[in-house]
């Protein structure tokens, strides 16, 4: 699939730009979220309730479903899309990521990685060609290519080095591809070098893939830095090409992103601290386990109209976190990948009416970041994650 | 509200009968199984979920409400049909039992129950007319008198002093309760001892209430002697009232249950195995993580209309259990719900058809019960906490 997208409209004065991405699996307005349904399940929600949110797109992550359930299972269910019951778009990754971040004893050289799964300590081998292999297995309608991820820290010649392996298993990549309805897209890196960022963009695109992602951000370095690298990136990507930050999803991340020309968006975040209580309003995250919500007779986020803002008070959210319950949540998530759609639509439809910038500034005036302790856990995971290397 | 149950059929050769029960949130048709939603929540379902199912009444638990989110937020939240968004009947049990079976440092006299939370070891009294009153605020339609539960295990003296004391807590209740919209239920005791459980059914009989639970029974006793018990009850009660086995809610023993009389049952069991990835089949349960769902394409039970097998392949429930993906504890709870709400169908029709005893009949030479590993564990918890008192 040479390109699958298509912009519907861009602005005079803003890389923000709307589009479509087209697939398998349906048709995808960008700038899109995408939910990670990382185990084949968007955790604690059905297929149906993403649909019933607005999500036409979600993304699933190789590395766990290589483990498992594992590519014999997957070929013998038919692919992703009908053993989870998804019959809107995946994309998947490479796997690369959470080979770096999660599993053990990696052993990286110009062939590929070995490592050791994170649940049972057996030894695998990750190479371009089976990355493309077990996406095709997967029947994802975006694959992306096996990238070597370097960490924020990395000093200039290691990050350089890293970036050559990437650019050579990217064009491995290409030719190992062969599914005709599979859009496969390539990852630039780079680390905090702007040179190094442009020229991985550069190089990749002339390459001719259907799309681009970035990588390496959001991951522990300030949030000026990762929006920079996003701006010199873009810069040298094709216009008429979709564009993918891997791994961004906080709302300001988003606005910020889309702000410099980003179209795709992935990222555990929403889900993963809706589990933890955290729920987003347009002020700002707020903690459902707080006592002020324990008598709220209103719903977390009046206005809003989710499933769980529709239904349930905040004091009834409360009593769900407080005494453990299951169903807190599957009401909490609901909620966050909600708040995520309603912004995606809100930012499309101030791009398509030329008042994105007025809606940039009023939504970061209202909305006040959370601190930045997810980033840092996420920073020291990875550090760690590279010494065993 | 003197009485809220009307008989539909009743059957020549057979104690089973079909019913109506009627209340404040609509009529429910007997026998019906209460699915138990311990702190306001069926665990893991939303309401709607219940009502999709077929479910028109669940029960939930005083002694959690009261201890959260307590009797305060219950009143200003307008009761427990509104605080938890379910416009089904209710029954509540009166916190007797969880204060036996889960509280520490119980102490016993005629004028109630002192004991400790088992949360956080506050110091805490349930009367019979707190009991009431708690229930009151709650809402439910269906109330129970606090009532004195005698271990299996224990002695005939015990028990019948257990049992005087259950009397007068019933009197004690009766005189205590207001609300025309509710229904207040006795509960017979008697232990395992035929005459007792006659002169408390009888004695009970007495007073008219609108209906009649049986209680104190599926703790560790043979499933014969519970049967039984069942029986003696029942002889003693009026035929026009409903009739309430507590706590009783396995497949065979819903049917044995049925066939000696009884109109009403509940039991956390089909939630409680399905989260453990017991799933309910008309051979008897199956264990969702045995390696030979790995590749079953088909639904647990392919016949199944559930929401889950209508959906999803065996091998995606598997996978789900083996990953610890929540999704996995919602879709098997669906199941094992729906799966007792399809039992209670086919009993009632059956009961109404005249065709029961052929039903029950095919029934158990099909289904195989699962071993005791569940009621002994219950049995030894149950009796451990007596000896702290």
């Amino acid at each position: 699939m040479k390109n699958n997208f298509s912009l519907v409209q861009t602005l005079p004065d803003n890389a923000a730009r709307a589009g479509e991405l087209t697939t398998a699996h349906g048709n995808v307005p960008t700038p899109v979220f995408l939910p990670v349904g990382t185990q084949a399940t968007v955790k604690t929600l059905t297929p149906d309730e993403l649909t019933a949110i607005g999500y036409k797109m979600l993304l699933s992550n190789t590395y766990h479903l290589y483990l498992r359930p594992g590519m014999e299972i997957m070929k013998k269910m038919g692919g992703l899309h009908k053993f989870m019951r998804w019959n809107g778009a995946i994309l998947t990754d490479s796997g690369g990521y959470q080979v770096f971040s999660l599993s053990a004893l990696r052993k990286i050289d110009d062939n590929g990685v070995t490592f050791r799964s994170h649940i049972d300590g057996s030894t695998h081998v990750l190479t371009p060609e089976l990355a493309v292999e077990y996406q095709e297995t997967i029947g994802s309608d975006v694959a992306m290519v096996l990238d070597e991820c370097t960490p924020t820290g990395g000093d200039r010649d290691k990050v350089a080095a890293a970036l050559r392996r990437t650019h050579a298993w990217a064009e491995r990549c290409l030719k190992a591809h062969k599914r005709e309805d599979q859009a496969l897209f390539a990852i630039t890196q780079g680390g905090v070098f702007p040179e190094l960022r442009r020229e991985s963009a550069g190089y990749l695109a002339s390459l001719d893939f259907p799309g681009y992602a970035i990588g390496g951000l959001c991951l522990g370095e300030p949030k000026e830095v990762m929006l920079e690298m996003v701006s010199e990136t873009v810069s040298a990507l094709p216009p008429d090409k979709a564009r993918y930050l891997m791994g961004v999803g906080s709302p300001e991340d988003i606005v910020g992103g889309v702000a410099r020309g980003v179209d795709i968006f992935d990222c555990a975040l929403p889900t993963r601290v809706a589990r933890n209580g955290a729920l987003f309003t347009w002020q700002g995250r707020r903690n459902i386990k707080n006592s002020v919500f324990r008598e709220m007779e209103a719903p977390i986020v009046p206005a809003c109209d989710c499933y769980t803002c529709r239904n349930f008070s905040a004091a009834y959210l409360h009593h769900l976190f407080v005494a453990e319950e299951i169903l807190g949540l599957r009401l909490a998530t609901i909620h966050n990948l909600a708040f995520i759609a309603s912004l995606m639509k809100k930012i499309r439809a101030s791009i398509i009416a030329g008042t994105f910038d007025v809606f940039r500034r009023e939504f970061l005036e209202n909305y006040a970041p959370t601190n930045e302790e997810i980033r840092i856990s996420q920073k020291q995971k990875w550090l760690k994650a590279r010494e065993i290397e």
